[in-house]
């Protein structure tokens, strides 16, 4: 169990907490960070489950520890990791936004969609070159010519940008052109993929599976860490679930749980959890007031004509109007675009 | 379907789509309220499946009707519905918080918890005196006596209240007391209970059945409806999914997707939703900014004493806190509360 | 937790198994029944609970108990509970089938399908007379009318039936005509319903709710054994879940997990589980070779022209065909027709 | 669209069908097997959608094609594949029992596991050399020396094995030893994996993902199909629900759902779905009840001492237990083991 103390909890707070947990038989673990303090719990467990933590003054909110996890939990490192790509700072309280189109289809395309996020104020650029999909005979990417595309428009447009990749004997291609390597939902669990991806030296985003349990998608975090690797992004996009109106349930109570679990920082894609352009920007504006630290944004200049997903991109006019409301909501909330 | 228009449409964007469904054999059914058109689609929809409508210009979204909703579809009604309780407007923009303990325990828990969350500017009140519980051994309510403590609390606050009817012989009595009406998530399918609350004039609450999808939850709303009585705040409050890091997964999605297919006023209950305190404040930031017509959440003056979800209740600090981040993001989004 | 022997344990297996308990700090309680020992864990369970106690010789399995079941479990009551509907003997080893259709639409309907299964070889009539449906525009049932048919139904066939109440106010007049009472799906945990079925003295056959945890479950049968109505009989009927190939997922797994934790009959519905006529057959044999204690069989003599779930009614012949196969899988596993 | 008709339905009912199909707009698509009739309905759609098609005379059963399933559907094949490994036929009709440890732990485990399953009437032996697991820190397989150990087991043991493969790197090494390759749930959308062992020439055993659909299962299929190696047998090994009761919750009702969209044989694997010993008979019994092809067990010398998963594995005599009555089963059901 890890408690994790209010910012404002007094020192006395803290030793009342301390003090109960040694009564009950078990072992404290303070760790005092710059903003709060959070103390881990290990030993014998037993006594302390069946007090209500989180309602002593000064807690905040505890959190179980479920799986083995030596190195992306908070009680391993209390404050947040930063994760630098091409001079943003992704994580800390910072507000990242990153867009483009689903898949890349041709150079038009690409930087008619690349210039158009940049200039509404994204950071990061998306774009796909290797696309997993349900049926063998659906449009699977360009491969290594979608990856030289994305790295025209990077030079072209000063803006980083990253990629997905699905094969194990791919990661050191997608590497060598990707400011960001992404492991997708349908991959979360693709051991080997994810302790290659490890392996390299580029951040890494790894989105949630979208049948994933909170402390598997932790896990699988564990494992890219555990190879060496440990600027990783956390992207909620969405769970399966019996509700069908649209194409996930985004699992927006995740953003707030993570953050407690684990010092990675946490994204959110509107886009792939709900399928449905006109759904982006409430489920946008939802995840930043939540806490996210980013969004990722599916926008692609002309939908209709879009080989992948185009029901779920935004034109360049709406994701221009769903900047300006995420820029009021990040003064809103004391935050800044990173 | 519904094709829903954006509120800047211009008028020859709506001609085109009209025209389009008449060429594919569909009959266009426009209706033009104050603030956008929506165009109802009926007759034979077979050719219409095909088109990305929503891709269309001047189109904010498509929503498919799959019930047969008489009453309260976007199709019967394109104005919002507005729900007035003790002088408060509910619905059509404005934002309502409705706060106070799950249950009713005694005279100064209530009057204590009410005091608080009027101070701090919720405009509502909550308590309930009968409580629907998974075991028959668990605290089932005060019953009449919780009602009547409810109306000294309403008239010594200056602020109407809400409370849950679990039983249609008790119809007529909650709703000789309350303000407005709740059928909570267990009830949902309750359909002798939908029928008997549709039948009294105080407005009723709805809350969505923490299984239950979409569409059934406007068919629960229209068994009220169909009664006669037409003043219903939806309220989604969590689904059950696989996920067990929190009590269920708020279907924040349900939001944008409730106020397209329904003219009904939709809230959010974090509380019931997470039950847990500590992701009371980001989930209730997240409805606003998803655009919910209100919160509800749980207060207790004392949670660690609490008879009932004690856990997933704020102490008035915190909620006091919660009110102050809720004015600031109503602000950055226009929206004024009730 | 509860620890079930098999029914082959020898004296010195149960010795090793409480011993072991007691060593750990955990105070074994044995109950002997007529074919095999069960042993409650009660007290401080922390020492158990690394214990692979199912690996230990002797021991069948072991379950937790969640609830606080004071009726309705093992620990409680060791034997099974036989239900006696018109001189059938429901539960403990028994196999029993339930047919008929889904609602009572007219005489001759009910008589014909009542005469097909009553021929086939089922035991007990079904056939409703009120029935929740999701809209408010759908047909619910003939009411009073329906009753008085099923009771000439049963005069002229010489055979009980059971059928469904949904509203606490009507309890009294099914329970004057029905043989078997039954809570549908949807109210599970409508717990005024539930009292008020458990204070008359039908037997009462409680559905599983479709969204409903088996923990769940029986609590809501503890609320009708509370009351004094110790027959009843389980129904597992499908549950939600993300796959929509049939309408739900019969949850199998159920029938032994409720047999170990409960002495209560249990039964499986193949027709509402899976909506479809085909699957029916196939679900309905997997059930008795899981060991449900009987099935309950939608049958139509018209299934085109129903007017309710006319999908998943078997007609006569086919009907016909499945009681042969029951007849063939219960004699290979040893058991009886009631 | 497919309809299946009976195997007793005449042909003036195909042409009731056929005629219906015709004069509604759609072009029906006959093929007659040795046993029955199956119809592929293709063109325009439309008008067929709300004709209640399996209440028609000689109509068993009808089924959407919802991927563009181009090989492994009925439509494409109506004969069954029969897939044929060390001499023994899988589908068809008969009924194959795989058996065996959950990982390969060392030679005399493998060994003396192989032997008790051998003796009780298992046809093939399983047993992983290579483990997928949430955690990194969990025991991962012993690799190649685990497929050594298998293969001296078959040779001494006279009996085929499945080992699984999980990285696309490994599937020649995994090839070149197994006599049936296997993909795992976790992998069953790991299309580069698919891929590769659709280009070699072992049989493949593809379980289902215990989060995807039916739908997905089968398009993973077509991936393997589509790369030239068409002997594939799938494994149901239950889906991930709000139930927490068991692991999973086996999908039994998927047995008869694939068997009417798909020519390829269909297996339960009761062992992983369950995650219990004591569950296992019961659900192995339903397999076989409900038509399955083939069952695969865990079966573990000394299931205390196990790696992984000793939880749900069976000791051999209680193997045996389920081997007589399998047997049994089998005979009720006129069916032969393979």
């Amino acid at each position: 169990m890890i408690i994790v103390m209010r910012t404002d909890a007094a020192p006395e707070e803290i030793t009342l907490v301390t003090g109960r947990l040694e009564e009950l038989g078990a072992t404290p673990r303070v760790s005092a960070g710059s903003t709060r303090t959070v103390i881990g719990v290990i030993g014998d467990l037993d006594g302390t489950r069946d007090v209500a933590w989180d309602t002593l003054p000064g807690v905040e909110r505890t959190m179980p520890v479920t799986g083995p996890l030596r190195f992306v939990s908070r009680e391993a490192q209390v404050e947040d990791t930063i994760v630098e790509v091409g001079g943003h700072r992704i994580g800390g309280g910072t507000l990242t936004v990153i867009a483009g189109p689903c898949a890349v289809e041709n150079r038009d395309q690409l930087l008619e969609a690349g210039r158009a996020v940049k200039d509404a104020g994204a950071q990061i650029l998306r774009g796909d070159a290797f696309k997993p999909r349900t049926s063998p005979y659906a449009f699977q990417g360009l491969g290594k010519e979608g990856l030289r595309l994305l790295a025209e428009a990077r030079d072209e447009l000063g803006m980083p940008f990253v990629a997905e990749v699905i094969d194990p004997r791919d990661v050191d291609l997608v590497s060598s052109y990707a400011d960001v390597v992404r492991i997708g939902s349908r991959n979360m669990a693709n051991f080997p993929l994810l302790q290659e991806v490890g392996r390299q030296d580029k951040p890494v985003q790894l989105k949630r599976g979208f049948t994933s349990t909170i402390d598997e998608w932790l896990n699988a975090a564990e494992y890219i860490y555990n190879e060496g690797n440990h600027q990783i992004i956390l992207v909620e996009r969405g769970i399966r679930t019996f509700e069908t109106a649209a194409r996930n349930t985004l699992d927006i109570t995740a953003v707030p749980i993570v953050q407690a679990l684990s010092h990675l920082p946490v994204f959110v894609d509107p886009s792939h959890a709900s399928g449905k352009r006109s759904l982006v920007p409430p489920l946008a504006k939802a995840a930043i007031a939540a806490g996210a630290d980013g969004i990722m944004v599916d926008v692609h200049p002309h939908p209709e004509q879009a080989l992948v997903d185009g029901r779920q991109a935004l034109p360049p006019e709406e994701f221009g109007d769903l900047m300006r409301d995420v820029r009021r909501l990040a003064e809103a909330m004391g935050r800044q675009l990173s």
